[in-house]
């Protein structure tokens, strides 16, 4: 699959009125008619841009082979901010959430953390550059667009990275299944900083022992079960939710 | 993708150590080598499954063109319990947690379900018969093994099982992004039937009103985010864990 195209109608309606600075070309089957030609057009003229009409095998080859339901967007560069221009946006700020990825690799789960992130109130999803699932457009569709909204920053060394969060007042808390302590025996920091690891393996030994503390979720079902990565990352996320946020504004 | 068949090394090693009753048979590609070989002949001899060995382009086409690594499984028919005889066993059991899915579609929904309810300490899961996802072996790979462990009832009618959960004193709970209360406003009910909707409609009408109670995952982004359908039922089932199961047992 090609990372810098966009297919299908949610997905492209999404990018074209949330992140239209994203699309660079909006290409379109001729056997898509009214009313939905219309409202794609519509749709691109007001975010300023381009379209081609092409034949319906002409998109399927564009695409890749993957299905489009008759549109599909090529992406500019992943538009993704820098570490130390967000630390600064959020000086001060209390409570503030950041989840930092270390080494997801299955798109289907970086869009699903990202979705999760959103929705329990993150300020920002800090992601490995390398060995790792890049912001893709699989990422928009399992995300359900908010990879296109949450602020997603893109950064060389994750230990490095937990070490200057922890210096702007960060506490960096990571997820294991094998750590002492409890996701529940005492409130999540205020200024948090959510590890994840990777989807098998957990966290990496350097990364933990940069973590100011490790918590696990505590598993009912013996020693068989476990949690997919994205769920563990949703846990944590409502957690500090659920400490900070939930309680400010009853209902 | 044919139902009645497990595919591939992990879920047919599942399948053969934690089901054996399930498998009608075992179907073996003839490249497949030692020690791989060896380890599967004696997992079949030890389950008593009966074998064959077959070539790889009839191993494929057995498979309908789904990917195998060399080994399939025929299923016997799901070993799924009868509601009445489970609900017996359940007598004066508190705490205790059954999740009801209301006409969850997507497999790979279904078996994220299953996998969160057995690690969060459910007792069953109950699903509807018809118009959603099966048992399938979808489910068995992404419950990662737990569909082939964890109680799976399934029902003709939702509402109706309810209202039969209810006179077993269970209370019912359904889970919606527009109810008044939030999941964090009081503790979850200590025997608690814990009902989650459809992947994007939610509850239906009959099902919320069936509920005992209804409670909203508080979102903190705006109205544009939303929940996964298996991250909301993650969310409700670890609610329960942390009220009731957790505390119990302090790491």
């Amino acid at each position: 699959m090609t990372d810098d195209i966009c297919r299908g109608r949610k997905p492209v309606i999404d990018l074209l009125t949330k992140s239209p600075s994203r699309c660079a070309k909006l290409i379109i089957a001729n056997n898509v008619r009214p009313p939905f030609l219309d409202e794609l057009l519509d749709m691109a003229r007001v975010a300023n841009v381009t379209w081609q009409v092409v034949s319906p095998s002409a998109l399927d080859k564009l695409s890749g082979g993957e299905k489009h339901q008759g549109v599909i967007c090529r992406l500019t560069q992943a538009k993704t901010l820098e570490l130390e221009a967000f630390l600064k946006s959020l000086e001060g700020v209390s409570p503030a959430l950041i989840v930092v990825l270390d080494h997801i690799e299955d798109p289907h789960n970086l869009g699903a953390v990202v979705r999760s992130a959103e929705a329990g109130g993150a300020s920002c999803v800090i992601y490995a550059k390398r060995r790792a699932a890049v912001p893709n457009d699989t990422v928009i569709k399992t995300s359900a667009g908010a990879s296109l909204r949450l602020p997603l920053i893109p950064v060389s060394n994750i230990t490095r990275t937990i070490e200057r969060l922890k210096e702007s007042n960060f506490w960096a808390v990571g997820l294991d299944g094998k750590a002492d302590s409890s996701l529940w025996d005492e409130a999540l920091p205020e200024r948090c900083a959510l590890v994840i690891g990777t989807e098998g393996e957990g966290l990496s030994r350097l990364v933990s022992q940069t973590c100011d503390m490790m918590k696990r979720i505590p598993i009912s079902a013996g020693g068989v079960s476990s949690l997919n990565a994205s769920v563990a990352a949703a846990l944590g996320v409502f957690e500090w939710t659920r400490n900070y946020i939930a309680q400010g504004r009853k209902n």
